[in-house]
């Protein structure tokens, strides 16, 4: 497997230089792993960071600006970062509001979150904690146990940093946080499995002629592989356990994600259909944000997540963000 | 190879289906393959037009939007549209002020669109076209006479539209298109070949352990192979090239582009080889953007583009834009 690399050992660091390189808004600390927004403390605002392996770029560090975190810790990739990356960005962030820690549920970042939450009270910066579980394809996986999180973190990260940038106390940030977890559903396929740098091929194997249905973002094993299936059938499944799962009685955020190798043009094409699907279970989609947004490096394969909204929600959506990997109205 | 799609005939058609599902802010003809900003015409302002093959995603449908282009037509899979779109998107979008139409050169993209043009006019629209040939690999080739347009198409419509959205008239917005695509220069280069919906496979043969150099925006064949290069090594190469032909003189506007399979990780770290390259060049960059926006389907590569800055242009670029795949201050 060609890659667009230097050598594997430095691939993480490599792309927090070019983000430091091409993002002057950020302030980046290659050689603690840490990305900060350069304002950092805002006064009196809560602060956000999150963080977790590396390869579903650009969650996380792409979301690091106004109206979304603050700090994100890059670990190697699909590797948990460490306690020092989060105790060194909740003191970096904090401006005596607090931090959130936004973990998604994976054992390795759920226990080093949890040290680095204890770390940094010591330290004096008050944490709160909300964990991300959102993939209803699988409970307890390779690494995980209970439900993986996935793409409703990019959705607890804007609406939660909207609330943070409207000055909200920490209570309301983290409970705005929850409450999106809360009300979101995802579930993704893979067409192909992806490469790391370290292995320098297939993570896993995936015959032609078949998919895996709710594929994790490193590429853990789904619910069922089955022989291809169209976009169609693909979207009438996925939408079929989301709404299963959700039970929507109110207008929903729609992320269209890909996995990081497919196309657009197949993307938007897979969005119809989901739309289409969705219709027919009378599910009203009030926005829909379609790309690469929680990616698992090159996989081929894309995953929907719904998150329920009410007018709170929507207005948080609607709210400016600037970042790197998500922007608008700022 | 497996592939997000219903059958290869729809594959164009199901996207811009689901371009009309995801943004309420387009008007999408699916039928007669017109993408235009439901606000058309805005009274007063210059119409900017453009188009070209589908499998380049987000060029150009979705850059249609406030501050880039009022219109795009999506020919087939890497086929020219044809002038039918191009007149029905004039006279969607000419506010009486006029159409600039901006055309990748490709042969049968610029036979299309000077057909279209002298249509439209027929019809009493005011046409303008401008050319874009930013590639550096070659001059002529499959797809070609002269150089290829590639990446700096995103530089013209960006600039241009923004120029529009001032409210320059039609003459002066030719003539930052035009000035826009003197300035620009773009080289890219292929780890992997691109899979057509209708072929169901790769489009040229990419031995593995080599890279094309110079390869264009269909899977051409670019300058040379050689065996595979390190981000290093393709950055200078690239530099080199672009710096050579373009010899900037004052700051640039960068854009490091993924093919479509690279992921975003990769894609980075290129980023800060490129910007140590340009740097041991003494050229100064104002902007770098970073992502899949000038994209061959499923192909492995990056591509970069350089544009040369005065504060005129520096000023439009930084002006807001409201796209599907650009967007900032709006």
């Amino acid at each position: 497997m060609k890659m667009l690399i230097n050598v594997p050992e430095t691939v993480v660091a490599d792309a927090l230089r070019g983000l430091a390189a091409c993002h002057p808004e950020l302030t980046v600390d290659v050689d603690n792993r840490v990305i900060v927004r350069r304002d950092a403390p805002v006064e009196g605002k809560v602060g956000l960071v999150s963080g977790g392996g590396s390869g579903h770029e650009p969650l996380h560090g792409g979301f690091v600006g106004p109206g979304m975190l603050d700090a994100a810790c890059p670990g190697e990739v699909f590797t948990s970062p460490v306690p020092d990356q989060m105790v060194r960005a909740a003191a970096a962030v904090d401006s005596g509001q607090g931090v959130l820690f936004i973990v998604k549920n994976y054992t390795g970042d759920v226990l080093n979150f949890d040290m680095a939450a204890e770390l940094a009270e010591d330290e004096g910066v008050q944490i709160a904690k909300v964990l991300v579980n959102d993939d209803v394809a699988v409970t307890d996986s390779l690494y995980t146990a209970g439900r993986r999180g996935t793409g409703a973190t990019l959705f607890v990260e804007k609406l939660a940093g909207a609330a943070a940038d409207e000055g909200a106390p920490l209570e309301r940030v983290e409970s705005v946080a929850r409450r999106v977890n809360e009300l979101s559903r995802s579930f993704g396929v893979a067409l192909s499995a992806c490469s790391t740098p370290a292995k320098g091929g297939p993570t896993f194997e995936l015959p032609a002629g078949e998919l895996e249905l709710g594929v994790g973002i490193h590429g853990e094993p789904g619910r069922e592989r089955r022989a291809m299936m169209t976009s169609r059938e693909i979207a009438d499944y996925a939408v079929e356990v989301v709404v299963e799962d959700l039970r929507p009685d109110s207008p929903v955020l729609l992320l269209v994600n890909g996995m990081g190798a497919t196309p657009q043009l197949e993307l938007y094409g897979f969005a119809a259909e989901v739309h289409r699907a969705l219709g027919e279970r009378r599910v009203t989609v009030a926005r829909t944000l379609v790309g690469n947004y929680v990616t698992s490096l090159d996989m081929a394969g894309a995953s929907i997540t719904l998150c329920q909204v009410d007018e709170d929600l929507l207005r948080l959506w609607d709210a400016p963000v600037r970042t790197a990997g998500l922007r608008w109205g700022a």
